[in-house]
């Protein structure tokens, strides 16, 4: 791998006491936000870059805590000196999400009100919230403007919100294996998988905290369906085909084929840590953006509320069926509609959706050339 | 619709008391099988059609009941004087596959071991299994050779077996949306399905019916999620798109989007009649069927064992993402390199996997020439 991994970081935790009202009309009185900056700040404060986390991810991006040297950060491959987020030139922040399970205030936090976890009582957030709390932590940090704003899938719809919610702070948008919106079939797998956790009997209306269980049954069901649809046939198909797990046939319901096992292991491993709540609202966030709702449906409109001086990046992969490239084509087709800047590459990746997360010497040299001619 | 429904119909159950030894090694000592039937065998016995069923399917293709007008057969638009399967020319023969729960031998049913229900005692069957059972019913008729073995999906799996297993038993073979075995993605799908319903707290290790309850909330998820594999991505969005279920955002975890409404209810539907049981073992069929592991592995050399005689017609269907097009063309690559008859047809149909249900006019008359071809 080229470059060099940031090494030792550590969480920063801010708390933010004005209040904050959100889409759905609730009003959060404070919340605090788990982030990680890695980098210096220039001190123009132009050199900022922004990664938002897709449904699963956090703060942690990069590099490892000094007591856990195997916590790689989950876009390690992407940010550190001489890598395409170029710690040596950027100064990136990574921010948990509110309504996060990473350190962010959210369902497994305290309800100042009870006295006890938030919980379902944890109100459902949207993209443009998410958005909002970024702004307030760019205003912390003294950052007017974002050098870039970047993210994949759910991440991508939030670099995509920033250009049009505060399009004079925006100043390059990375929008990667994204959509302007989901469309049914996306839903549909959602719903499927929110059902398997709500149905769990230890999800108790969404306060199994207070029961001493968790709904991991439902967890576990919703990551293997999540995770099939993160891949691709093909590469499914090349890492474990029909493999059997023992060489034979049994003829029950154990492990039979390696895809089951692969799976099943996947599902626990996420279920042992992730919050259902936490799951269930981050599919909500998903489902409900569309940013063409702000103008009757047309995304054309709505994307000319971003500045004429933002520079976009957005990519697609070729074996991503979740975000298919024609999804991406979407984004691209209404920025041109308004004349703006765009540059678009559809990258011949076998992971599926999972391709934005992986380190490929031409995916990377793409985002890296994007990144070399932002001026800072 | 052209020709007319077969009308009132009746289910006959055959009892076979020759031992039948599995696919698994489990012997079954006894078995019944429920049957239907439509139009008049000829002197000769050469106008026997066998339709083979899908996961869900059985043995009521056609027709309705006497006291249930609405109880439509499953492939009723396919089946009846004048249709393609037409009961003036041929002997049409549906069977609840063993393992069914619509009336053959199955978990539902008594083990007479045990005078209780078999549950999950019940041997996981194969689709050479299916094959063997079919052939017994076929002499009981004194059927020496069906004029044609038909079926889409899982049923089509059935046609090819049963054109390797009895080759001289079989002059017509229809193998519609089906593939020579499943993929990897194929299983893992099948997996998460199962496992929602192994893992509900009301499936007590199969034997549910001895404690009054059945997994219903395991058996909808299941439903849930094949449904949206039978489903094209473009169907889902030309039915359902984005349209709310209400006219505004609701922002909890109630009906939304009209696409949760649809597959919520149908789950439900199916969860109320079908056995979990049979759901489960009618996917392992799915998974372990694999013809060319009678050759290692090499599916031409699988299909050599069909008779040279034998005339195969292969379908699939342009928006069949779970059995595509792909498959259909394995299977007919494999029949072109022993030489043998067939007829492929691709067809553009907008319902996914279920389009091999649908009443189409092409589709239809391409079935229709197929089978007025045969000499009786």
């Amino acid at each position: 791998m080229p470059g060099q991994s940031v090494g030792v970081v550590q969480a920063q935790h801010f708390h933010f006491a004005q209040p904050l009202t959100l889409r759905s009309g609730t009003t959060l009185p404070a919340y605090d936000l788990a982030v990680e900056t890695y980098g210096s700040l220039n001190a123009a404060k132009s050199n900022a870059i922004l990664v938002c986390h897709a449904l699963s991810g956090h703060h942690h991006l990069a590099g490892h805590y000094a007591d856990q040297p195997d916590n790689l950060g989950w876009w390690d491959n992407i940010v550190g000196p001489g890598r395409p987020l170029d710690t040596d030139r950027y100064f990136i922040v990574g921010v948990n999400n509110l309504g996060g399970c990473h350190g962010s205030t959210g369902p497994t936090t305290l309800n100042p009100a009870t006295g006890k976890p938030w919980g379902a009582d944890f109100p459902i957030v949207a993209v443009s919230d998410w958005v909002e709390t970024q702004a307030r932590l760019a205003d912390l940090f003294g950052i007017d403007a974002w050098a870039a704003v970047m993210g994949g899938s759910l991440g991508g719809m939030q670099a995509l919100r920033w250009t049009i919610s505060h399009p004079q702070r925006v100043r390059n948008a990375l929008i990667i294996a994204s959509a302007p919106k989901l469309t049914a079939q996306n839903i549909a797998f959602n719903d499927v998988a929110r059902q398997a956790i709500l149905t769990d009997p230890e999800f108790h209306g969404g306060h199994y905290y207070e029961y001493g269980v968790r709904p991991v049954r439902g967890l576990k069901l919703a990551r293997m369906l999540g995770h099939i649809t993160y891949l691709s046939d093909d590469q499914m198909g090349e890492k474990f085909g029909r493999e059997l797990r023992h060489d034979r046939f049994t003829f029950n319901y154990d492990v039979q084929f390696e895809v089951e096992s692969y799976l099943r292991y996947q599902g626990d491993k996420f279920a042992g840590y992730f919050d259902a709540n936490t799951y269930l609202l981050m599919t909500k966030a998903l489902d409900y953006f569309d940013p063409a709702r702000l103008d009757n449906g047309n995304f054309v409109q709505a994307m000319a509320r971003a500045h004429p001086q933002t520079n976009f990046f957005v990519a697609s992969f070729s074996t991503d069926w979740r975000f298919s490239p024609a999804r991406s084509r979407e984004i691209v087709a209404a920025l041109l509609a308004n004349g703006r800047q765009v540059s678009y590459a559809e990258i011949d990746l076998n992971f599926g959706h999972d391709s934005f997360l992986m380190e490929d010497a031409y995916y990377h040299a793409l985002v890296d050339a994007f990144l070399r001619n932002i001026t800072l």
